[in-house]
């Protein structure tokens, strides 16, 4: 890669953002460390007047469904619309979105009040979302198969950048789409890295990154991370070690390994 | 231990069980950890319409009243009526609940309203739910004396498998009950030990396992992943290093560990 | 240091205090470690009735705001009036409560109704909260600089010990002060390093040690874990490794070490 897309990564050290996030309970410590292992620092809250003030104080805002309840909705829309309001970009991780009539909800309800600078899931999240706004609304297909032309769509149309995480990541502007070929499949059986992923994200967007940038540098890092932790192990499948390597391979990430290690491929989308 | 016993470890992550959890804020994420690692999938949810629905995607559902609130006390009984409708395994662990009269009308409420696979908890736990069902209500005395006799009662009148951990691990159906004394003292010393364990015991019986072997295998392994984190320590007592090694030797366990390092004895129950 | 000061660590461990925590969901699994670590057994709550209840069994509660919501104030309060009822000592950590008017009102209004023992936030919280105490009110100014004899007096006024961490911690209970050089700025790098500071503090308070006794040494202790943790790393910022090691040194801190490794510096105050 280019020193200028590495580059980025220490500028992002170098201005220290503050992502508040409204996340899950589940990855909610994971999300606080990643972000300072990236170089951020995170904030968490439940309460809606709470979550509302503080975006002020914050660069970016993550909001993730992993576990939403209907307090948490309040808190998000509320966020979301100060962060708009603010000029703040808003992350959103859309998690197990096909999963569930409430979820799908939620989503839409989150959709229709707040606008998003980066929609980050995985494949089938995607797939569930294109479905969504499609028009064929919470009866979308979870099954769906990933359709990047479909993706593409959906970008333009909410006028967002779409960052699909699978075997090969997926981004896309609606007019730019951009591929990263990083990462390792042990990532998937940790829990949280999709989760952690956005709040590297956040980390990026609130440093003043193009959100296209921001989304494939975040990919590049977490992916890069996770070769090199999956790499220094000795037996294959120790999850416990892991976890603890990929704390450390993002907490020591830098310009050079990013330069050396990234396989991103740009393209032009279709449409 | 025979080879039919272990080989029930490799079905379970052949057959990649989704385990649903209603669980507590302190070790949630230990527990999809851990469910990861074994094998499985986890699936957490808080709101009640979406805990109900999430169901129908799971091969088993964990129910745990570590930080139980009044919502979450909803979603469980939706979920697990519905787990029930389903013929879904329920897994419950009662933690805490000699301590507080809130837990033990939670435990009462559950119990009227859904029928479980198998409840898991510590014989302290345990013994609370013998004094519970034998009429004696809230006022049950937490600290009564583990009985295997009212276990093996309880396991009768409830039509379940009770499963008491202690430096002796106890199991019954209310005919057949078992021992088993893997397992290391130094788990206690790390949260979420006994938590885990139901989530593994959930995937276990999600699998199509009978109960009893279930709850069975899941203290066995978790017992052993336990002795070998243990044994792997240069010095004694090194929790943040035992903790990791919990998780390398439970994402390691194999038929060929199971069958070499269980200690399990079975016998009939008395009445 | 001398070994009084030291044996004290000792005792706490002999007496095995239990402590009730009304926490974050962001670091509730690292605080119920340290205290295991430590040698203490955490409780966790989320239902007033629950918390309410559940103080009569613990030697400590420990209040943090961390992620605080309506329901959780209502806890915090009426677990807090009856630790006081039953002369059970509270810890309060203040989180981020120069950050927005909603934490700086549920402070205010945990300070109108329940007596703390200690105090323990960060110089920039207690340089908020000897604004609110001096009739600022909401408008505190959270930039406002650290000042020892506010801090003196506050102390004073509420009849309480603060605990005020930085790079140099001080420690005051309004007549008598104490600076803390123990520490290392990689503890600010790993969330939740101050929330185990409160939990500590809690073990210890718990035990029977006087407030400002238990806060230096829970101070110091954390101090001393995170210098040997640091000091173990070969490459300087792996935060997985440190946090790792940071549990493992806890766990392992002794009479012995806090003896020869305390920088601990009593004063009077100005007042």
């Amino acid at each position: 890669m280019n020193n200028k897309f590495a580059r980025q990564w220490k500028d992002m050290q170098a201005f220290h953002p503050y992502v508040h996030h409204l996340t899950n309970i589940v990855t909610v410590n994971d999300c606080a460390n990643i972000t300072l292992s990236a170089g951020g620092s995170p904030i968490m809250t439940l309460n809606p007047d709470d979550s509302e003030q503080m975006v002020g104080l914050c660069h970016a805002l993550v909001i993730n469904i992993g576990t939403i309840q209907e307090e948490q909705l309040l808190s998000m829309v509320r966020a979301g619309k100060e962060a708009n309001r603010l000029h703040i970009p808003v992350v959103l991780d859309p998690v197990g979105v096909g999963a569930s009539a409430y979820r799908k909800q939620c989503i839409e309800a989150l959709l229709d009040q707040v606008k998003f600078t980066v929609i980050r899931g995985n494949r089938s999240e995607i797939a569930t979302l294109t479905g969504l706004s499609s028009g064929r609304g919470v009866d979308a297909d979870p099954n769906a198969p990933f359709d990047a032309d479909k993706a593409d769509q959906l970008a333009k149309s909410l006028n967002c950048v779409i960052s699909a995480s699978g075997p090969i990541d997926f981004v896309t502007d609606g007019v730019h789409s951009v591929e990263i070929a990083n990462g390792h499949p042990i990532l998937a059986d940790v829990t949280g890295t999709g989760c952690m992923t956005a709040s590297v994200t956040g980390c990026l967007v609130g440093t003043g990154l193009p959100a296209l940038d921001a989304a494939v540098l975040a990919l590049t890092a977490v992916g890069i991370a996770g070769e090199e932790a999956a790499r220094s192990l000795v037996h294959e499948r120790r999850l416990g070690t892991f976890r603890q390597r990929f704390f450390d391979e993002m907490s020591a990430m830098n310009e050079a390994m990013i330069a050396q290690k990234a396989k991103v491929a740009y393209a032009s989308a279709a449409i």
